[in-house]
């Protein structure tokens, strides 16, 4: 028997479970929640229906597991905690700050209800963080640095978007190269902000907007642009559609670690993505958890769990003696 | 207290084990044991002792888990199904076609002794197999590719060196560029042997050998060398000593996968590892499972494990807490 997934939040992310679910035989969609008028969303499953999620609790006996796909903002910490107490949920919250505390809230419930939550999957949180700590635990000599992109980076685009004569926008999250480079050569660099990523913005201008001002507004904007070397590019609303409407992805962690009677030895681990479609990659990991929640679930397990506790035999379709046979 | 480690086999692998459990402030290495007289065998730890592998079982009470550092051929398949019967194990069983053999073995004596053995540690398999469970998981529909180098096969060398004429000698197993840059643009061309990886040879031949004959012996040499192109180039025992006496190694684990409805959208996993010392990350990688064996067994768990069956919190001091707070 399949595993029945419902999805909760049919965005980007949500329609990515639904793909990612597809190509996955041994799981099927059964229902996706939605705080709108369920006729007015259209979903590309069709044996999947849509609900409203007032009636999501109808749905109990019926779900294996619900993939939560809201924002971490406001979505999640209410809905992670308040659904475990019915379902095995998975969530990609990603305010790293904050896990701490979401963690605690869901396992609270979680250990009430007997369910499963495995909390801030994705890829970072998620398999950024399982390559820092694989490479904590296998090189404790050493340091860590994560690059990210490059890729689209939302929160940015939507900071550019809220200035005043600003009618779109996309930003671009890129590592420097030079950076890259020396931790790759085994150099261990202490890198500011700045050394290690740059922000290339496009923006669509409103007509007979200031455009020296925006400029100034999105370089000097604390916490998102002003620690970084950012360059503004001012481009028609049709180069926007055709050159950056895709939301491509990716990043690096990467270990640099010694070994050795006296740490003589460097070694250098790297994990990089490159990623067409962050929401699609994100709903594919998302997934392969959602597996794992439902089968730890099955063999007694409860409470919140995060990357960290789950052992990738759980993430595979397939058995144990074919992993070893073939993968291992 | 710490974690109390013995060491089984005292040549290149088990000199790593003993500089990496230095570098872990939980761990404490208790004991070496050895084929060889003890007496004959110095080690770098003041605090440990060195015994004879027959005086083993005496200390079964003092250590709590036993790295077993023989080789794939003829050690291991003996030694650590014996040792299973009283210590928590670790090896880095590496003969991949034999290892549900090995694991059918370990898994019998493990869960009558209550015991845990985690088998086939160590980077292939052990961290790239890791990376190919998550990557099939993940994108599941999606071709693995592992390469192999730059880096020094022991057994390669081994098989020039017994070639009438050889005095010495040292392989290098090669990416091709070509073939790891298609595979890292998101084609997925099947590849031939040949067409993954190239053979360097660096050889030392006795006076008065002839080296045509040599050359050919290699390059035709069946499993080794026939099927790859493969280069020979002859040097002093002076040159192989100052250029080639380090054990470097490394590869790439590339998942090249789809999403989307219509499998429109690519992504690119990449795994690498760039290692001055085969054997000392080797050893680095069996010490952290080592912790791992040690705790789940705390837990109550036994039987034979491999890297997929190991949630990987259990492989770092830190605790749930603080990977958490600072890694996640």
């Amino acid at each position: 028997m399949s595993i029945r997934v419902g999805i909760l939040g049919y965005g980007n992310l949500g329609r990515g479970v639904e793909c990612a679910v597809k190509q996955n035989e041994d799981m099927e969609l059964k229902a996706v929640f939605t705080r709108r008028a369920p006729e007015s969303v259209k979903i590309l499953t069709e044996s999947a229906k849509v609900y409203s999620i007032d009636d999501i609790l109808t749905m109990k006996d019926e779900i294996d597991v619900l993939v939560i796909c809201g924002g971490s903002a406001t979505d999640l910490p209410v809905q992670t905690p308040e659904y475990v107490k019915y379902f095995n949920v998975i969530d990609s919250f990603d305010t790293h700050a904050r896990i701490p505390e979401h963690f605690a809230n869901v396992d609270a419930n979680a250990q009430q209800s007997g369910k499963v939550g495995i909390i801030s999957v994705g890829w970072d949180p998620g398999m950024f963080s399982l390559n820092r700590v694989y490479g904590n635990a296998i090189l404790p000599m050493g340091c860590d640095y994560t690059f990210w992109g490059k890729g689209v980076s939302q929160g940015h685009s939507d900071a550019i978007r809220r200035i005043e004569g600003v009618a779109d926008a996309k930003q671009y999250t890129i590592p420097v190269p030079e950076a890259l480079a020396q931790v790759r050569a085994g150099e261990t660099p202490e890198l500011t902000t700045r050394q290690k990523h740059t922000r290339e913005c496009f923006v669509v201008a409103k007509e007979g907007a200031d455009l020296a001002r925006i400029e100034k507004e999105i370089k000097e904007m604390p916490n998102y642009f002003a620690d970084y070397d950012t360059t503004v590019n001012f481009i028609s609303q049709e180069e926007l559609v055709k050159n950056h409407s895709g939301i491509p992805h990716g990043g690096f962690v990467i270990r640099s670690g010694k070994t050795g009677w006296n740490n003589e030895n460097t070694h250098i681990v790297e994990y990089s993505l490159k990623l067409d479609s962050n929401p699609e990659f994100t709903a594919s990991v998302l997934v392969a958890y959602a597996r794992a929640a439902y089968r730890m679930n099955k063999e007694g397990m409860k409470g919140c769990k995060t990357v960290f506790d789950v052992a990738p035999a759980y993430l595979c379709a397939q058995s144990g003696e074919y992993l070893r046979a073939h993968l291992l």
